[in-house]
């Protein structure tokens, strides 16, 4: 097969929506698949079993139904419910406690519940969302995100938000996530300050009987909203996670949800060499070995995606990333996720990528229709430089062994995001089976708020400690020793180091001749 | 050594400032620096010639200034005349071509022009500055970027820019680069449209005599400020290039750079062992085996460090990533840099990181004060969990085998964000010593940029060859052929896909039976 009749026969079309995906640019022949037959099989199979509603993630006994809530969703009561909340709010029926209509949106929440509703909000209304007037916003909201448990992040909120015109809807499946719990209680702390009726701008989404569940009813808020036990954070955005951002902010979720079934539609196709999440999953096995040996560089051509690869970092490695296999093998599996925006950061990581390690694939997406006609004269126009540049660092790569997948799309919009996400959770899903692995748990996660919670158990045993010896002044392990915890010297200095920063109680200076810290308790 | 030993001997700690770093949680011991002993023999000397003005980036004969140009930029005319010009323009003494006041400021750039003002921007002044109202800004100018060639930024910045209130900042060294220059054409031609002044509004950054210093000075352009030969893009911050985003933001431009020197002071120690740089680019070579072989992970706890992964992508990267070493022999080096924000994105790849793939150092930079104090109950703020989950997660990957690098920093504000981006300036240009090849060019990215024209002739080739055959129907491997160009039969189908979804003159329909697309030529 020549270069030609390989780049015809390895890229395959969706007719009607015009979405293609090009694999030609990857370094494997028809011997690499064939190879792969029995894992097909599988994945085939076990795709079938999940959407069957089989018990697919084994540790925690549950369902995996992202793939097929999303075909009913949109002709079901809670669709519609949403639909009505947000048009009520849009159109004042709905009012904050002061009976302002609400103007802003925070929606607190992590991971799936803020990188979902971040990249759709960037990619459909653009980065200036927030700026503009609510006549040119359509009476739709503004939108902040709450998503770590940083103070700057909240008081930098607390600058430009007013809370009589703000809804504030608070997602988290359990109630239980850290972050999005000392944000919720922050935040009604501060209208609690303000004498304002905090249960009047709130909102859950939330699993039935959770905790959260329990504590926006009983506060009687404006609206919870059922979540499914059975969706999992970084799968959720085709979910009512995804919904209640998007109806506030006018983004079209029917539409979205439209792509993502047609790419789920186009993603069953049964023979795998003309099915693109198949093929996609297949490229990141022969390209890694079936261990993740080359690192994904995700590239949009577009600036609305410029938050794409951040999304597929969360969705592919915590999917993938495990330590064991399904049969309980340590196997550490895992595939690196990183990019930026194309073209303009050419001129920044890939220099590397053209001249240095061959440890990498590269995926290009681009959008063929240009926002806006620019003419630069000579007939060029300001797209056809976005496209020269994918084409050139394109073949660039190629003329240098590098290997690329390139997906065209016509049009950046919800329907097409639909796609983008839909296409790359059934690759994960079906990578996993090639690996073995549950695609659907996060074990490491769990090990790592355990950690945590321990040194949050320290911090007040040293608070109690403490109080006891003071006043005390010494090094980090002078006081440590003292508590009687010695073998925690560098917890307890990263308790102090943070105490004395923070609060009266705790100083610090430095010694030069120890080169460390000298601690000084009240 | 026992494990609190070894934290005290590793951990480095600039009493002044409070700027520490932990490198006990690597895998190194004497004996591993004691292995590197010429070769931090080899970075202290090509350091000090550095520094003393000698060519240091032999491909393009130039001095490598960035280390020292900023000692005494401070007391300069030309800071000086930034400073003046930021006030005259907040003050309305320098107003547009209608006589209002400025109230903000696009930056066109790329590379190292945007990424660091977009980090200073967004470290100090915070992710809303553009919502403030100018009394809460202190008078200072809204911030913009265009850093791409994408019609969609364009037209998104549209949507909010006031051009009678818009000062139009053009970054280029040379003038030549494409993207800023297709920017530059398009605001000019958008200010003519509205019959407005374009040059009362325009001012430039860029070398004496370039391309864009004679466009400005023959347009009459506000002012122009002159940059040096001999610093780099991606290490440019601290120059002109950072100045004067910051000073018309209200930044003080002053304390970042006495940051900066003053890491620059600190990691001019003689001993490796006490000097920050050489133990950082130590901990690069040992951890990657002076290949790369492990990941650089950079999580920074705290949101307005959300940038830092995406800067240090391009400093790192783009100096490390190279082809050739400086004897000319093929290395293909380089060291991948991506991150995100801890510790929500702990949620997300740190999955992959606690469990998987054993490829990766992580770096953690913490910011002791917390922005505001929360208070959550039980004697514990928000920060503490922050805290916490650092702690948290450090703990887990130290107990997986992972390797951690601990940056402690009292507060964030121009004078730390100095510290940072000097610190991993020096190391990067320490590690090039190491493995010996040049951390100041770029060659893989003018291959790329050929490449690129190469594209932007065959489309013209292509306009008018397709004026002699059409009207002409058939697949991009016919059309390709009548114009005598098969072999570039897939450049010419990506043409014909830009062209059908932005020009009337190609139209494309897809044909089910060869799964490709049928194009067809008015």
């Amino acid at each position: 097969m020549n270069r030609i009749g390989r780049s015809a026969e390895y890229t395959l079309i969706d007719g009607q929506s015009g979405f293609a995906i090009a694999f030609a640019g990857m370094k494997f022949d028809e011997k690499d698949l064939a190879l792969l037959g029995s894992r097909f099989d599988r994945a085939k199979t076990e795709m079938a079993r999940i959407e069957a509603g089989e018990i697919k993630n084994p540790d925690e006994k549950r369902k995996v139904t992202h793939f097929t809530d999303r075909i009913g969703y949109p002709q079901s009561a809670l669709f519609a419910e949403v639909e009505n909340f947000a048009s009520e709010v849009r159109s004042g029926r709905i009012t904050g406690s002061t009976g302002k209509t609400f103007d802003a949106l925070v929606v607190n929440g992590i991971g799936g519940s803020a990188l979902g509703p971040q990249l759709m909000q960037f990619a459909v209304n653009g980065p200036y969302w927030n700026e503009l007037d609510r006549e040119k916003r359509g009476g739709n909201l503004k939108l902040y995100f709450l998503d770590n448990t940083d103070s700057a992040e909240f008081a930098d909120l607390l600058r430009v938000m007013d809370p009589e015109r703000t809804l504030q809807l608070v997602i988290s499946k359990s109630g239980g996530t850290r972050e999005t719990k000392n944000n919720m209680i922050a935040m009604e702390a501060f209208y609690a300050s303000r004498g304002l009726d905090f249960s009047r701008h709130a909102v859950a989404v939330t699993m039935a009987g959770s905790e959260l569940d329990r504590h926006a009813r009983s506060g009687g808020w404006l609206k919870v909203f059922e979540m499914a036990e059975s969706i999992g954070g970084r799968t959720s955005e085709t979910s009512i996670v995804g919904h209640v951002p998007a109806a506030l902010t006018g983004v079209d979720f029917k539409k979205f949800l439209a792509g993502a079934c047609a790419m789920d539609v186009w993603t069953r196709t049964a023979d795998p060499e003309r099915n693109p999440a198949m093929m996609l999953a297949a490229m990141w096995y022969i390209a890694g070995n079936g261990k993740g040996d080359r690192n994904m560089v995700i590239v949009p051509y577009s600036d609305r995606l410029v938050l794409l690869s951040r999304y597929l970092q969360q969705l592919v490695m915590e999917s993938l990333g495990k330590e064991l296999d399904l049969d309980g093998r340590v196997v550490h599996q895992g595939l690196n996720v990183f990019g930026n925006k194309g073209g303009t950061d050419a001129h920044a990581f890939i220099q590397q990528l053209n001249d240095g390690r061959d440890d990498f694939f590269a995926t290009f997406i681009e959008i063929l229709a240009d926002a806006k006609a620019i003419d630069l004269g000579d007939q060029v126009r300001m797209g056809d430089y976005l496209h020269g540049f994918l084409e050139g660092l394109s073949s660039a790569l190629l003329g240098k062994g590098r290997q690329v997948i390139r997906i065209s799309i016509p049009k950046l919009d919800e329907f097409s995001l639909g796609q983008i996400i839909a296409l790359y959770e059934r690759s994960v899903a079906v990578y996993a089976e090639f690996i073995n692995i549950n695609a659907f748990h996060q074990p490491g996660v769990q090990a790592y708020k355990l950690a945590a919670n321990g040194i949050l158990k320290l911090a007040a045993e040293l608070r109690d400690g403490l109080s006891k010896i003071a006043p005390v002044t010494g090094p980090a392990c002078d006081i440590a020793s003292k508590l009687g915890k010695a073998e925690q010297t560098d917890e307890i200095a990263g308790l102090l180091d943070k105490a004395a920063l923070n609060t009266d109680a705790v100083s610090r200076e430095f010694d030069a001749s120890s080169g460390g810290w000298i601690y000084t308790v009240k």
